[in-house]
């Protein structure tokens, strides 16, 4: 039997324009053979089963700045994509104050069944649609997409927007910088968490080693709780973006 | 018409050490529909097509290490598949004195269409191999062997056993530490080049973003001109790789 693959979903694939958005944590489907992994309904749609929010943001910002789109095909509980396979994350036992019955003990069979089904098909196809376009000569900029619980083990969180950055800070500090030119948005940098604590997974592996300019987009999910609000996120966000690619290649040309 | 692949060849993927062993320059087949590039039979025996002797050292050092093994399908002139589909150097239309033909004039429906049959096979297949190797827990570490030419424009070289690094020297320093310790071998680190002049695109897309161990190793091809002699090098070197591995493990323990 051939392994089960849960390939990731590409929206706008004919885009030719510079940004790639990624939404690691966009879905909070629990697919058979894993199922619900022993949470409740409410459990699932929380936010340590997804990213609420973030895929209705993301199709509004590809949509208003031509951009391609990949997503997630499941829950991260099942397989986070923003992590490596050894790292706790990428299926965890717990997260924030929940248990995860169902990766309360996984084998390294189980381990290598989730990476092969979820974890490989999504890093090739992001890795082969950044390459192509590497080929193509398009200059991509890695743009992903999150959103972050307002309230984190009891505690509130009073950043709005937060702009995370790994080894090349580039991109990131001109999106914050526009964000609080075009915006009343509390905008942070490097909040409410940053690379120190793993979350840039997917800008290591698939921008850093091909030198192109990237950043994490984290949005506090109670400002995007519906499409409506999600969609006027977008409409904030879509010029923050667009300043931020202007200003780098501004400075590209200038270096 | 589905586009043609030519998908890297994997020797002794059952071992479960460490030891992932890379040889992007193993092949100087020149397949259809691409060809000869233009170029002289003794052309595309010389160093400028492929790194002559580094397969059989490879295969000596997988033989007695216990190792996998992935190298490359086709000549470096097709696609060099240490480089990012955007260096010059990935479809070279000069390598060190010789002109290639085939290479003069490449559209960006060539270079994608190279990409797509050389490079992201490569890229998947190494990548799946390392990650699959993560997922079980085997802590793999990458070596990537390749060979120079003793004369390059002109000029001689002395170094014999070249150990490059990438951003983190832990291996390399290792395994050169060993070499001087072993064996005979003129070993000298970052020679006869270095990350600086982009040679390490392997080591940065694979190895770096899962903060596996890494190096690149390098033989003067005169050393290994016959299987023989490339079986002698392997011999040479399977106990310095073995030694530079046991002093990463010591100083992970001790850390």
């Amino acid at each position: 039997m051939a392994a089960k693959v849960l390939a990731p979903i590409i929206e706008n694939e004919a885009s030719t324009g510079r940004l790639v958005l990624v939404c690691e944590h966009a879905s909070n489907a629990f697919p058979a053979p894993w199922g619900d992994l022993g949470l409740t309904a409410e459990q699932r749609r929380a936010h340590i089963a997804w990213d609420p929010g973030a895929l209705a943001v993301a199709r509004g910002l590809a949509r208003r700045l031509d951009a391609v789109l990949i997503h997630a095909p499941a829950t991260r509980l099942i397989y986070d994509l923003n992590r490596a396979p050894d790292m706790l994350g990428a299926m965890p036992a717990r997260s924030e104050i929940h248990d995860i019955p169902g990766n309360a003990a996984i084998s390294a069979t189980e381990r290598l069944a989730r990476t092969e089904a979820l974890y490989l098909p999504w890093a090739n196809g992001l890795h082969n649609l950044i390459a192509r376009r590497i080929a193509l000569g398009l200059a991509p900029v890695l743009v992903t997409i999150h959103s972050f619980t307002p309230i984190y083990h009891g505690r509130p969180r009073s950043v709005e927007f937060g702009v995370i950055h790994d080894a090349d800070a580039t991109l990131a500090v001109a999106i914050h910088d526009a964000a609080r030119r075009l915006t009343r948005l509390n905008a942070e940098l490097n909040a409410p968490y940053s690379a120190a604590d793993d979350v840039t997974h997917t800008l290591r592996v698939q921008a850093t080693p091909y030198g192109l300019p990237n950043a994490m987009l984290e949005i506090r999910n109670d400002l995007i709780a519906d499409d409506a609000a999600a969609d006027q996120m977008a409409a904030t966000l879509a010029p923050v973006i667009n300043m931020g690619l202007t200003e780098i290649q501004k400075q590209a040309k200038a270096s």
